[in-house]
Parts: C-alpha cells; structure tokens; sequence
C-alpha cells in the first residue's frame, strides 16, 4: 500500500485525493495546503491528517510519496524538499513558468535518484493513448503529421490571466506535451495568435487563440489549435496523419444519444464540459502509472524532462509570436 | 438509340422523362397522358410528340420500348397492349391493386415473349444495391435478419387513400420488393398497425403506421417498420445482419455540413426530403438496367413476377391485420 | 450509512459489492453465498461478513437492507424472508420464471409495507435515461413508436438454456421491461422466432432470435429485436419515434477513436463488449436510487409489480410464438 | 441560349464541355485545341466545331463566351483576346504563375468592361458554399477561426512538378481562394512545409506537405492543411468557429452504408476519390453561375480580381517558407 501525502486541496487536489482513494494500492495519508480549511475539509473526508505544513508530511516516515498539486511557484521548491526526504513525486504540470528555476531545481535533485513524474495527465486519455499505441504498432505507417484541437468553453478569470504565465505556458502546455508525446522531439517553432479583439487579452499582453506549427525531428509537422473559448464545451480532438491512413481522436458526449427533428438529424449532445468530466479517467490512470512506476522500481513514462521540454516549446512560441520568426529549438 | 414511349405525364412520369433523355442511349419520343395540357407541355419540353391515346404510339413501328407512368388502374391493359405490339415495357409499381387482374394480365401476355420491367426503383439505389452485393459475396456470413426503415415525410391527401388500395399494396410495396430483394422468397407473415388515432386514417380503414415481420425461406426474419409521417423527413434505412457483421445504408442530407452549439453538436441537416431527391440516382439507374437488358437480350433484373409476389406479401400482411394471425404464404 | 446484506457472490454479486462500496452512503456488511468460497473470497476483499446461509444476516437487526443477486429459483424465498425481517429488498431480475410462485411470494409479503426495488438496471442506464425525460418532456410529440435493438454478443452455454427459462423470461425480460419504461402498459404481443438453424437453440427449444411487436395502451406500437449473438459486440440501441421527431440511443465504444485508411473511413472500434461494461454506470445509478428511495421513505422507481409485468408480456409473446396469434393481454 | 466556345480539351476540359451541355440555357458551339485529335473527338462528341486555332471561334459573332480550359501558360493571352474580341470569359485558376503577366493582362483589358470570371469551382461545393451562408447569416456569430484541410489522394508526376509553379500557386491556390470566400482579405502570411524525405519533392524543390496560417483582415486566423498524398481518398474538409458555435464540412462518400464486424463498427467507404467525383456538383454549379451572371448583366461572384488575390498568397507563402518569417500583404 503507497502512503501519499498530498500538497494542495484545491480543485485539483480534489481531483487527485479522489484517484489515490479510488486505487485499490494507494492509501491518502496527508493533505497540506495553507488555507485551513481546505486542507482539514479533504482531509477529513478521506481520514487523513491535514496540517498547513507541507514539512509535517515530508518528516513523517510512513510517507512514501507526494502529490503536488500546489500553487506553480511553490512546485521547484517541494520537488526540491520532497526529493531531498526521499519521497516519489508526482508533480502537476508545468513545473514552473521559469526556465531558471527549473534548470536549478533539477541540479539540486539530480545527484539523489529523483522519481519525479509530471502529471500531463492528456496522455493517459483513453483515446489520446489509443491513437499513440496504434501508430506506434505502425498501422497508419509513417507519421506526417498531427494536428490537435483544445479549445477551453470559457476563459479564465481577468485575475488569473495576470499570474498564468500566458497562454502557452499555462494552457497550450498540455498540447506541447501531447504533440511530443506524439511525435517526439520538435526542432522548429512557429505560431499566430490573436485577441479577438477583447479588452481582457490585451491588457494583460495575453491570447484568445492560438496556432502553433511546429517540425518535428522526424519530419512531420504538427499543428496546435487553441482558443480560449468554445461555445460547444470542452474540444479536444487530435489527429495522426501516416502514410497509411490516419486515426481521429473525436470528442466525448455524457450519453450515446442522438435526436432527429425538422431542423436537423443526428444531433448529440454537447461535448462533456471540462477538464473534471473529460479526464477523469485520465486522471486515474496516471495515478496508477505512478503506483506502478514505482512499484516496478522504473522511471516513471513521463518525468521531469517532459516538463522542461514542454515548457522549452512554449518559450520558443511566445518568442515566434513576438518576433514573427520560425524560431529552432536546439537541444529541444 | 431505343425509342421509347412514355405513358403518363404526372409527377412521376416527368422524373422518368428526365432519365430517359439523359441516358446516353434512348430518345423519348411519344408522350401520351388523357391530360392534354400535361402531355403537350411535356413533350414540348422534350420536342416528342404527343397524344391523348398511347394507341398511336404502340402503332407508331419506330417506338421500341414503353414506360408506363399512368394511373395504376391502367397498367395492365397498358402492358398487355404494348407486349401484343412487340414492345418491351418498363412499369411503375404496383402492377395493379387487384391479384385477378394481374393473373389475367399475365395469362394474355405470357406466350408473347413477354419483356416486362417491374418500377422497383429502391432496387437500384446504390447503397441499397452495396448492401445486397456486400452480403452476397459473404461479407457478414449467412444473413440472419434484414430491417426495412421506411417512413414518408407527410401523409398522401386524404382523397388519395380511398384509391390507393391501402398502405400495403400502396406504401409497403416498396418494402416488400426491397425485402424480396435482400432475402429472396417468404414463407410467413405477421402485421400489426396503428391509426395513431387520427380520424383520417380511420374513415379510410387504412393505417399511419405499420410493422411487418416476414421468415424468409432461408429462416432469416425480416421486420418493416412504416410511418405515413416523419417530421425529420424521408426516413430510408436498412439493416442486413449476419453472422460475421452488419451493414447498414443510412439516410442522405443534402451536403456535409454538421453544426456545433452551446445545444448540440453534429448535427446534420434535415435527410433529403423525398423520393425524387432520395432516389434520383436510382431513377436513372433502373432506367440504365432497362436499356441494358435490352441491348443484351435477356430478362430484365426485376420483372412481372416481382411485382405479384410483392402484392402476394401485401395481401398477406392485410390478412394478418385482420385475422390476428400468421399468415402462411405458399407458392411465394 | 445503509448497511447491506448481499445475497449471491456470483458475477452479478461481485458488481453489486462494487457500486456498494462505491456509494458514499451505503456499507456492505454480510456476502452470503452456498459456496463457501465465493462468500469469503468477496467478503475479505470488502471487509465484510460472510455466511452460506441468509439467515445469518437476516438476524442480524444493524442490516438495513438486502440485495438478493442469488440463483433465480431462490428470489421468492428470499424476498419473503427479507421483507418478513423487515428489511429493504433490491432484487436482480426476474422475480422468478413461475407466475405462480411470483403472486404467492407477493400476497405472503404484501401485508407487511414490502420496499422491493427490481433490478432493471437498464433503466438507469445514462442514454436510455434520457430517451426517456426528453420523450417525456415533450420534445418528440407524442409517441409514436419504440425500438429496441438487444443482441447479445455470444449465446450462453448450451447447459444453461435448460435451467434459463427460456429467451423470452431469460433475455428478452430486459427488453419488455424496457418497452415498459418507455412506453407504459401493452395490449398485444406478436412474436416471431428462430434458431437460426442451430441444434443448440434446437434442443432445448428455445431461440437464437426473436422479434417482438407489441402495442400499448397509448396505441404506440413497440419492436424489439433479439439476437443470441452478435458479430460486434453487445448491441443495445433504442429509438423512440414520435410526431416531432425521434429520439435515438446507439451504442457505446471504449474510447472516440475513429480510423481512415484505403479501406474505409470513420471506423470505430467495436461496441462495448458485454453487461459488465456497458451497463456499470447503471448498476451504480440503479443501487443510488435504492439508497435515495429509502432516505427518501418512497416506494422505488421501479418496484415488484413491474417485475410481475414484464414476465407477464414474455408468457405473452411465448404464447404467440406457439399459437401463430396476437395474444391479448389484460390487467398488463 | 448562351453559345460557348471551349478552349482546351483535356480532363478538365472535358468536365466543363459535359456542364455546357447538361445547362439548359447554354450550347457549346466550338472545341479548340492544340491537339487536333483532342479537339475533334470532343466536338464530335458534343456536335460542336472543332479548330486548333482559337482565334477561329473569336471570330465567329454567334459564340457570346468563352470558357478558357487551356495550359495556364495561355491563359492570360486568350482572357485578353476573348475580351477584346467582346467574348464573355470563364477561365480555368490559376490566371497565371507570373503576376507581371497577370497584371500586364489586367491593364490591357480594364478599359473594355471585362467580364471575367475565374474557376474557383470550391466556391460552388454545396457543403462549403452552406458553411459559408449560414456563417454569413450569423448563425455561429462572429468567425473566429477558419481551417481548411486539403489532401490529393496522390502526388501528381513528377514531370508535372517542374511546370506546375509549385505547391502553392499550383494546389493551394484553391485553399487560398476557399479561405478569401469564407474570410475576405488577409493581412498575414506563415507557412511551413515538408517534402516527407522524398526524393521526388527534394529534386524540384517543392513540397510532399505544407501548412499555412493566416491572419484575416478581421481578426480571424485561418490554417491550411495540405498534403499531396492521401491513403483514404481525396480528404476536403474545412471548419468555421465562431463564438456561438461551429460548422463543418465534412467528406463525402459514395453512399450511405455502414459496416459493423468483430474488428470494427459504423466503419464508411472511402471518401470520393479525386476531384471530378467531389466536384462535380460544384463544376456545374459554377457554370450555372457563370450564365446567370452574363443573363442579369452583373459581375460574376468571383473575378480577375479573386484569381490575382489567390496568387499573392501564395507568393507570400513562398517567402514565408523561404524566410522563415511572417510575411506582410498589403494591398491585399
């Protein structure tokens, strides 16, 4: 049974409280967060102990891992503090918004084993992981290019936008990933954004859309489509084009119903809402990677290194977008 | 070029006139209706001649073929009349309401090397057709059930359901041919209908809906389901399931367009309307078949004795209605 | 906190003890089972009692309620012990296969304010469900027309044919329940059968298909599709049709994938395999609504006498199947 | 009734000749060619006259228009011999490779009321047409975001790659016209491109794949995706996003069936393969256009204009590609 302490009662540490309970080898023994409350109220609803002090989890010895689902910036510090203690960690996506820190995040941990797993929760998605291993057995035969669709239905809060770090750090994050965990490594980097015009956006220097173009080492290209909003919920859709044929990752709906009327036939039902409703099972099985990772004594699928690299494709776009230059990724 | 004659300048008499110009190989040159204004005006269009009386085109030596498009109750004398003057005879469905009168029909006809088409048109509705060629070469095994969708977008006037002969031999004609034509004879019958209340459908002891369940010789079962409305349109499916799989011919819209909303999403638009839009193509390709076995010299695809065994079916299924029994069809 | 007895360790037990465990509001506190080691292997694995013999948590006066997933020959006698301790009964379908024991089973309890729910879980099902509120809201106009489309994807073991009662009681039970939850009372039943030619279905006199016409009370007329077997899995879809439109519930896949190649396009991969996997969401959403029902002092949505009834349309149409007859069904 | 002089009788030439004859208001009355064998056989065919030389059917006072189907290499000479000869013009994209020609052509015939219509057939596709109608009439709010995907099923020659001016003014040009027809003008240009590692595409500098993002005159971002090869068919497919909702424009099959088995489920035929099967429609459309046009004494809904505009796109494209950097229009 994996003892885990987790950092962080806010929405998604709800989320995550829920797939260490749910897992039949994983037990929830902490939750840390400095707002009182929260951290008592998960914690008592899953018989944990609950303390503000993420330090208290960290010098419990039957503590054998760590979730982070804390605020960005205090990520790199609890890595470093949880590695340090000798604790597995799973870490919420992105590590941090700054190179920096990151690079001296991994030097302090890189001489102590680190298990460090980023929770790009995306590539544990059913159909996402589907379109990868069927492509990867080779049935569409060379990849040419992939193309992902994730569109938000609504926009964050203006507050949040200014703390976010932009859009492609915070939300394109995820597509970066799954554009690598697609097609591997990229070497260029173009993107177009826009604002549509809304006062939101431009004064906080931020997008409503996106399009990023990316060349990977292979080759293939592989284009982002992003916007901020999305009258229809939560799109999430990818292709992976080959030589061969290609395979379509379709949104999902609640239910398997369609209706018929004199305006119009076949129609479904909105696609599920956000990310709570879409990814649950994502969610879970990246929890269960993680058990098993660790279990296996492996490296997690996904570590520390995806983060940075992610985050290294999002610098180069926000470089594309202020330049209008291709911009290369050298050790990408 | 076959010269052919049309007998009948109705609705759908001018759909035939349009196949029989735009096929590379006939000419129409006769177009006879008792409605001079229809006839004249049609055959203008055409520059054919025209005439009250279809006897001056079945003495006319240069006409090779006849489409007989009239009022259902003249279609035997019609066909009778142009065999006995050596010409081949396309016919719109049904033969006639009355199984005398075909008999008869046929018994005057049969020793005068008799080349008679039957108007099934869904016959050659090509994913009708795909389906039939798809589960004759084995695709899904031996076929244990076929289901016939088959609903109109409105009701006919009421005017028209005392001369129609009822739903069966009226509407469900079509079916029983397209069951025919995916599973060959039938041995049993059941119905059972509905008015769905409505005093129209009462006055005329006729039907707004019916199901029809037929055993084929081969023991494969068959369901119709018919509705004499639909608010989404002309309702045209088909199932054909095997033991190695299914296929199933849809409906058609009219483009590609599918629409998303904070509503629904996928939504196709309303299935084409009716049946000139519906099986337009299978107009013109019935009228293909026709030149074809002609110029080939045999029988054609589907002939006189379709057209009895589907009213054989019909007149099965109203018995059944009456009686509240199975019926039995022997000689089918 | 509802404490639970189960009764039934089998493949149907095992689900129940998972949505048990898996509400947030019930405790499963006794597995009793005839065979020793299905009772403690599920009773360890839940930290719950286990017995061979019911009546040890019949006694027990802190077990709230009972849910009998047990042999189908043991359900009367359970239901009545239960309800005579004074418990909550949730009871798998059906009742029993004798219409005799059923109505004795119900005058012994019917004295004694009986709670019991039947475990039609198909009307919980998320698509179904909604068929259901959306035709009852109006959006359809009145019904018209209910399809059902049930196949399963392989026939039980020919041992078990003997002991099931038969297609109608044993498969089909689900479908006229369903029929029931959409529809209301039927009048009349037509069944058609056959067994495809198989020494199997042969044997034991029963079926490898059957179609079902039935008429409601409402006048709408009801089409269930049958089949023992089904190449792509286990197709479970339902049309409700009515004056505005229709209503379609089709099957689910495991994932959104869809492949292209020079074969063919939009393929999916195959339906949801079996009941474990189609219908878990319902097994939870049917034990919540036991739970709720009882918080709540109600009767449940769906209780003994639609349990009674729906045997009471599979006798029907057993007798229809017999007699070539539309059967007439009375107090249904 | 309109008499039409063809000039150029290759494939595409033929597709036109065969919608000249099929318009009720048109006749075509002259076939020139180059290839005297081309010419003959076509205006046999159609009971045209045939010449090698064009200026024969320039001279002749009955031809009204002219349809101009040639090597885009005469294109701008016959457009400003057609004019100056008072023939109304139809004429095949691109206008030309060379944009000095291209505008030598304008000035010389701007004084002479040109009428001058160029072949965007796309334009006339009923489902793109839909998506830009309803689009237009607000259904999904302001327009966000338009993407266009557009795979041949193969490349063409290899001969045919040195003299078809490239990717982008020989395949895209139809995108970029099809993105002006959904958007109006843009304002910026990227691109990336790919030759798939294939030898053919290396030697004439061109590309297997390319991708192009725009930014509209509007605001809205527009991406192209084009290949040269397609393992499932000639893939044309387009999406419009607005804030209230999105529209699609899916591919088109041969027919309506649906293939279920063990492997698979709702699995489609191959899209239609190329474009005289999915254009077909829209060739004729285009040509209707282009006599309604000449009939009401307007300009046609796309001109000279439209065709230069496409073309400075594409040249845009080209240096964006070949300098890495977002390339400006103006005037555009």
């Amino acid at each position: 049974m994996l003892r885990v302490a987790l950092f962080g009662a806010g929405r998604i540490g709800q989320v995550h409280a829920r797939s260490i309970t749910e897992h039949g080898g994983a037990h929830l023994t902490w939750v840390c967060d400095p707002i009182e409350t929260a951290a008592t109220t998960l914690a008592e609803a899953y018989r944990a102990k609950s303390s503000l002090d993420p330090q208290d989890a960290l010098e419990d010895p039957s503590v054998d891992a760590v979730l982070i689902a804390s605020a960005t910036a205090t990520h790199t510090d609890l890595i470093r503090r949880s590695v340090l203690a000798g604790k597995k960690v799973l870490c919420e996506k992105p590590i941090d918004l700054d190179m920096a820190k990151i690079d001296a995040c991994w030097s302090d941990i890189a001489g102590h084993a680190p298990f460090v797993m980023l929770g790009f929760n995306r590539r544990f998605d059913p159909s996402f992981r589907e379109v990868r291993e069927r492509a990867a057995a080779g049935e569409i035969g060379p990849i040419r290019a992939v193309r992902i669709t994730s569109r938000d239905p609504q926009p964050p809060p203006a507050a949040y936008l200014g703390v976010s770090g932009g859009m492609f750090r915070d939300m394109t994050i995820h597509d970066f990933d799954m554009a690598r965990f697609q097609l591997g490594d990229f070497v260029e980097v173009q993107a177009m954004t826009s604002t549509n015009g809304l006062e939101m956006f431009e004064a906080a220097n931020d997008h409503a859309q996106a399009i990023v173009v990316m060349r990977a080492a292979s080759g293939a290209l592989c284009t982002i489509v992003n916007s901020r909003s999305c009258a229809y919920g939560y799109d999430q859709r990818l292709e992976a084009f080959g030589d061969l044929g290609s395979l379509e990752a379709g949104n999902l709906t609640a239910t398997a119903v369609r209706s018929f009327s004199a305006k119009e036939t076949e129609a479904a039902g909105p696609v599920l809402n956000f990310f709570l409703e879409r990814y649950m099972p994502a969610y879970k099985a990246e929890f269960a990677e993680f058990v098993t990772a660790i279990r296996e004594d492996r490296a997690p699928s996904v570590g520390f290194a995806d983060g940075r690299a992610a985050l290294v494709l999002a610098e180069a776009a926000i470089e594309s977008v202020a330049t209008g230059k291709t911009v290369q990724i050298t050790g990408g």
